[in-house]
């Protein structure tokens, strides 16, 4: 299987990045081939800009999806973006490695989203959900926070992290679900600046489990497209 | 009122940068003082890096939110940020201004929050909610997006956009609701690109109307810190 690690922290001895470096090696090891975007150590450029595009459809007045649709379509996106989205082209599945910052990604991650998932390839008109432009493909978000988890859920202060009302939910349905992804439920890493160091193995071995055991891992229900008319409408 | 407008499209001539500027034409002419703080126009970095500090508590381990304090505490931010945390703090009233982006901030506002929400200042130990950091101001998010009005909510194919269990919670509560800020409603564009010069003359007035009766606007309710003990676990 091939498999794009998306990676977002800016220290690169973090206890997250110790769970990215553990994913490339149980994967690498069970034979999968594994590439790594490290954002930070590549400097990405999480800023949405009309210098993505080489070439304009209207170089008058910037609509960022019009101007992302015809540009993929005409291959003159930016090389830094090209680079990204071939990788994706070329995944089955994507890994998405980051701290939690205010309840979602990094900025830098965020940008990648915003950059690389263009129009015209991974959505357009009516290609979402179930027929959006990544179908076959399959996501794991592995993120780490400092909040306990019982902070999080029903019964939590703030509600849930991930599931289907999550704090998550922008990513994990608006994103990854939205563009045809199979989102497989997060693995979660709670209040990892204060934990042990025996609890933090714990950790690493969990993960290393549920990669193990990924065709056994629950997936999240999307909006099922039959519900809607063709305008998207609730039938 | 002292109002600070965090603004972010890539586009000067966007119907969102024309809600902006209805927006501070609105409340100027009633005699509020603004600042805008238009991200773009500014280039503003919205990368979480050890350069956003002067001075580090621990140069060889970069732990981001314990360096904000440190920094924050002994002046050492650098200056890009302490000039923003010095608008948030001179604000009564802040609005954000922006395109949804995957359900979402575009980045480059993710990452203002990221950088100038800074741990004890906005929020830290125990302040956080009807405790936080920024108690006593208000926000209103004023965003834009393609869809239309009927594929959120309840029966939408992609369920709530604001709300308690939104799209937009980790913004509306888990961001600007857990710094103590006193969250509206939040003022949604649908499917602006697509909609008549008409409809877009309404959307304006109708947004310029929410302004001059903001008093009269609906609050979002955050949890109550009397549902939970001191360590935020439910009583």
């Amino acid at each position: 299987m091939k498999v794009l690690m998306v990676h977002a922290h800016p220290e690169p001895h973090s206890f997250c990045a110790a769970l990215k470096n553990q994913a490339v090696a149980t994967l690498t090891a069970q034979g999968h081939e594994v590439c790594v975007s490290d954002l930070y150590a590549m400097q990405f450029n999480p800023v949405a800009t009309a210098g993505d595009f080489l070439q304009r459809e209207n170089p008058e007045y910037l609509n960022y999806a019009l101007e992302q649709r015809s540009a993929f379509a005409a291959g003159k996106l930016c090389a830094e973006i090209q680079t990204e989205i071939n990788k994706v082209i070329d995944a089955e599945l994507l890994i998405f490695s980051f701290p939690i910052y205010w309840m979602s990604m990094p900025a830098i991650m965020k940008g990648w989203i915003d950059r690389v998932f263009v129009s015209g390839l991974f959505y357009g008109g009516k290609r979402i959900y179930a027929k959006g432009g990544m179908q076959g493909k399959q996501a794991l978000v592995c993120a780490t926070l400092g909040g306990r988890d019982y902070m999080f859920g029903d019964k939590g202060i703030h509600g849930s992290l991930h599931g289907p009302t999550g704090m998550l939910r922008s990513l994990l349905q608006g994103s990854l679900g939205y563009v045809g992804m199979e989102v497989f439920e997060p693995f979660i890493g709670y209040h990892v600046p204060y934990i042990t160091a025996e609890a933090r193995v714990q950790l690493l071995s969990d993960w290393q489990q549920a990669l193990l055991e990924l065709d056994k891992r629950p997936v999240m229900q999307m909006p099922l497209l039959s519900d809607y008319d063709d305008t998207f409408r609730a039938r």
